[in-house]
């Protein structure tokens, strides 16, 4: 069975700590990331906490982009959720680590919608 | 380093059709999930695709609960990433397996925000 996902979890540590406090900044870098990957918006949420931090989520016709940052450790969690094989995950990844400044990250892909075959 | 999350990554294959169309039922659902977590919710996003299909998003304090559906596979991705480590995401778990009546799943756990020793 094909994958019916491709799931990329991105780690980045080390950024710059006044990128991650921004929403308004983060919102702007994923609504670019979405345009440049090719996918269709159809919602988004962005919300910024007290006392700092930032979370938000686009969800796109291929599924959705995601962030979490915690700036007092320098550190943001991005899902990249996508069910098209067109989108060039690579070139967004590279330029989140830019945007960002993240010294040090990491990416896995995550393939959803195998069926895992010890299951019954 | 400790993790400053944690990521599940719930397969869910075999469920019921009707279940996977009905974007009301599933914001329900999640609504429910949220709350039996003791989690925040800070934000939502629900997207019903044509032909079919449905994508949500809660955004919660603790990072967010989503979930894609592939009705035509009888399959639902579904993501818990949480910051809190008092969920009980057995208990979600369990729940999200009864109410779309999935024959087969399974449960990753996936730690955010650990620093990769290899890396520099």
């Amino acid at each position: 069975m094909q994958a019916l996902g491709f799931h990329y979890l991105i780690e980045l540590h080390g950024c710059a700590r006044e990128k991650l406090l921004d929403a308004p900044f983060l919102e702007n870098l994923f609504q670019k990331a979405v345009k440049e990957s090719g996918a269709t918006e159809v919602g988004r949420v962005f919300h910024n906490f007290s006392p700092e931090g930032v979370s938000g989520v686009i969800l796109i016709s291929e599924s959705h982009f995601s962030i979490h940052t915690w700036p007092e450790h320098h550190y943001a969690a991005v899902d990249l959720f996508t069910c098209s094989t067109t989108v060039d995950i690579q070139l967004i990844y590279k330029h989140l680590i830019q945007a960002l400044e993240a010294k040090t990250h990491s990416i896995i892909e995550i393939k959803r919608g195998q069926k895992i075959p010890s299951e019954k």
